[in-house]
C-alpha cells in the first residue's frame, strides 16, 4: 500500500457527431472535453475510509474494521465483474447513504464502495484513506461527469493498491499511465458506470481513460490516430430533459416514418465519417477551410438532429446567439435541452469569444471556453494543479 | 370574335414538399394556392388593343391596324410553340416598351403581345380589345403569378377568338371550361412561361390551370386525385433572394458532401410521397391526427432545407413566431427567404388565428389567411366577383 498522497485527474466528453443515430447502429464521434474531475487520495491509518464530493453534498466515512468484517464474498468473482441486482441490494446495506439523499448521490456512493471493495479486497487488509472528489463538469448534463468520476476512483485505488504503478516521476508535473494499466483502469471504470448507469456504452469511461477522440459503432470502439487541438465553447442550456424519453422519441420516429428516418440516419453517419476524415486531415496540415467544413457539418448535423425531434428552443436560441458572431453550433448528446457545443476557429479575436460567451450568459446558460481532444486520465505533482482545484480537494 | 366581357381567374401556387430536391429527380408536391389573378377582357372597336396591369404599373396600348400590318410569320408554325430568341427580338420591336422599364414588366408585356398574336393570327383581322389584370398574388414570390397571368391571358384569347366556348351558362357564377380546352389553355400558358422564364418546368401553368394538387418528379406532372380542404396562413418575408444562387448552393453542397446530401434529398422524397399518402387518406375519412401528421412533415421538412443551406433568419423567426402559438411552418419554393406556409388545423379558434396573424404583420411580413386545393382557371359573372375586384379590374 502507497503512503503518498495521490492526485488524479480525468476528462469528460462531447459527442462531436452521432448522438442517437448511434444508438441505430451509426458512428458515433466522442472527443475528450477538457472539462476534468480531480480525485486527491490521502492514505491514513486513523481505521476510517472517507469520501467527500463538495460538488453534491456528500461527506461520509466507514470504519474500515467494519468494512472489512462485512461478508463480501459477492465480489470474489475472479475477475472484474459488476453487481448483480442482488449484489447492489448488499452494497447499499453497507453504503447506510441516508434516506433522503437523491438518486445521482447515492449512485456515486455506491460507485465507490464497490469500487474499494472490489480493487482493495485483494490486500490483507482494507485500507484506511479520505477520497476527495472535485469537478469542473456539471453533472447530469451528459458531458460524462461520473464517467471520469469512475475513471479517478479506478486510478487512484489502482495506483494505492498498487496493482499498478504511479507513473509519476521525481520532478514530473503530470504523468500517464502505460497502455495496459490505462486498460487496467477503464475495465473498473466501466464496471464503475455500470452501478451508476445499468448498461453503460463504455464510450464514456473509454474517453475520459485515453483522452483524444474515438470512434463508437455498434460496440465497437476505437481511436483517432490523429487530432487537431479544438477550442470551443461549451455550453449548458440547464434545460433539463429525459435522455430515455428522447431516445425512444426518436426510436418511435423511426417506426413512425422509416423512409423518411432511415435515411436521416444515414445522412448523420456521413456526417460523423466526413469530421473523422476531416480532423485526420487537420492534424497533418490545418488550414482554415478546414474549419469552415467542421462548421457546415455542425449546422447540418444540428438540423438533422431537430429533425428527429430532439431540439429545444433554447438549444435554437444558442444557436441563433452564436450565428450573430458567425459562430456555429449543435447540441451535444441527447439535446431537447442539455448542452451544445459552438466551434471557435482559430482566427478568432478573443474580443468576439468573450462577446459571445456574453450575450449565452445573458440568456442564462453557463458557458465555459474549453477544449478538445486533451490527454485522458493523469497523475498530477501537487505544484501542477492550479489554486482553485486545491482548494477544492483541501489540499491546503 | 365573342363581343362580350370575359372575367377569368385562375390561382397561383405552393410547393408543399419537394423544392429543391426536384432539381435532383426527386417528387414535389405543387398545390393551388387560392391567391387569384383576375383578368377582364373588353371587346372593342376602336381599333386599339390596350394592357392595364395596375400592380405593376403597366398601361400601354397598340394600334390594331399597325400590329396587323406587321411581319408576324414567324408565329406561323403551324403548332403550338415558344418564340426562339430572334423571334423574342422581333416581339421587342413591336412592344415598344420604354427603355426604363424593369425586366418583370417588360416581359409581362411580351408575354401579352405573344399570345395575343399567336392566338388570335387565325382570325381574319386581329381583334380590338381591353385587357385589365389584376392580381392578389405577390409577384416573384415564387408563388406563380406569371403562370396565373399567362393562364388567365391565354383562356380569355382562347375564348374570345372562340377557339374554345365560353364556359359560363346564363345564370351561373362561376364556370370551368371542359377537359380538352384545360389541355389547350394549359399548353398555351405553357408558350407564355416560355417567353417569362425561358425553360419553366410547366408546374406553374399546370397547376394554374387544373387547380387541386399535383405531383411533379422528373418532367412527368400527375394530378392528385383526391384532396381535402386545407387553410393556411401564407407570409412573405419580403426577405429577397436569388432562386438561381439558392439552386446552385443546394448543387454544390450535393457535390462537396455527397454522401450527405444524397440521404437527405432521399429523406425529402420520402416526405414529399408520405404527404401525398395522407392527403388521399384525409380526403376519404379526415382526421385530426392526421394534421399532427402533415404538422410533423413540414417541421422535418423545414429542417431538412435549413441543412441543405436554402434557409434564412427571417424564416426561422416566421417559424419561431408560428410555433408559439402552436402552429408549424416551412419554406416553400426557393428558401433564402421568400414565401412560408402555416398549416391551420381545422379545430383552431378563429382568434388563435388571428394573433398569429398579427405576431407575424408584426415582424413586417405579409400575411394572408388563404386555402390550398382550390380550383383552377374559371370563367366568372361579374356578380361573382367581389368589389375589391371589381374595382381592381374597373367593373365599375
Amino acid at each position: 500500500m502507497l503512503s503518498e498522497v495521490l492526485l488524479v485527474s480525468a476528462p469528460g466528453k462531447v459527442i462531436l457527431h452521432g448522438e442517437h443515430a448511434v444508438v441505430h447502429g451509426k458512428v458515433a464521434l466522442a472527443v475528450a472535453l477538457n472539462l476534468r474531475t480531480f480525485l486527491r487520495l490521502q492514505p491514513h491509518s486513523d481505521g476510517k475510509v472517507s469520501l467527500n464530493l463538495p460538488n453534491i453534498g456528500i461527506k461520509q466515512d466507514w470504519d474500515v474494521a467494519r468494512l472489512q468484517l462485512l461478508d463480501t464474498s459477492f465480489l470474489e468473482q475472479g475477475d472484474i465483474a459488476a453487481p448483480t441486482p442482488e449484489q447492489m441490494e448488499k452494497l447499499k446495506e453497507v453504503a447506510g447513504v441516508p434516506e433522503n439523499c437523491a438518486v445521482t448521490e447515492r449512485l456515486a456512493v455506491l460507485a465507490f464502495l464497490y469500487l474499494y471493495l472490489a480493487i482493495c479486497r485483494k490486500r490483507r487488509a482494507l485500507p484506511s484513506l479520505d477520497i476527495v472528489v472535485w469537478s469542473e463538469l456539471p453533472t447530469g448534463a451528459g458531458l460524462g461527469s461520473s464517467a471520469a468520476y469512475s475513471v479517478c476512483l479506478s486510478a487512484a485505488l489502482l495506483t494505492a493498491c498498487e496493482e499498478i504503478q504511479n507513473p509519476l516521476k521525481d520532478g514530473a508535473r503530470v504523468s500517464r499511465w502505460p497502455k495496459e494499466d490505462l486498460e487496467l483502469i477503464n475495465k473498473w471504470a466501466f464496471q464503475g458506470e455500470k452501478v451508476i448507469h445499468g448498461n453503460p456504452s463504455g464510450v464514456d469511461n473509454a474517453i475520459s481513460t485515453w483522452g483524444g477522440a474515438l470512434r463508437y459503432q455498434q460496440g465497437k470502439i476505437s481511436s483517432l490516430k490523429r487530432l487537431p487541438a479544438l477550442q470551443i465553447l461549451l455550453t449548458n442550456t440547464k434545460v433539463p430533459r429525459s435522455t430515455k424519453a428522447l431516445v425512444a422519441g426518436v426510436k418511435n420516429r423511426l417506426i413512425k416514418f422509416p423512409e423518411i428516418v432511415a435515411p436521416l440516419l444515414t445522412s448523420i453517419d456521413a456526417i460523423a465519417l466526413e469530421c473523422e476524415r476531416m480532423l485526420g486531415e487537420m492534424a497533418l496540415a490545418p488550414a482554415l477551410e478546414q474549419y469552415v467544413v467542421l462548421e457546415e457539418l455542425i449546422d447540418m448535423n444540428q438540423h438533422h438532429l431537430n429533425a428527429l425531434g430532439v431540439g429545444h428552443a433554447a438549444l435554437d436560441r444558442l444557436c441563433q446567439v452564436t450565428m450573430a458572431h458567425g459562430l456555429h453550433s449543435k447540441l451535444t448528446g441527447a439535446g431537447g435541452g442539455g448542452c451544445g457545443i459552438t466551434l471557435l476557429r482559430p482566427d478568432l479575436e478573443q474580443e468576439e469569444v468573450e462577446a459571445t460567451k456574453q450575450a449565452l450568459t445573458g440568456c442564462g446558460f453557463d458557458c465555459w471556453e474549453t477544449s478538445l481532444g486533451g490527454p485522458g486520465v493523469s497523475m498530477h505533482s501537487a505544484a501542477s494543479l492550479n489554486g482553485p482545484v486545491q482548494q477544492a480537494l483541501g489540499c491546503f
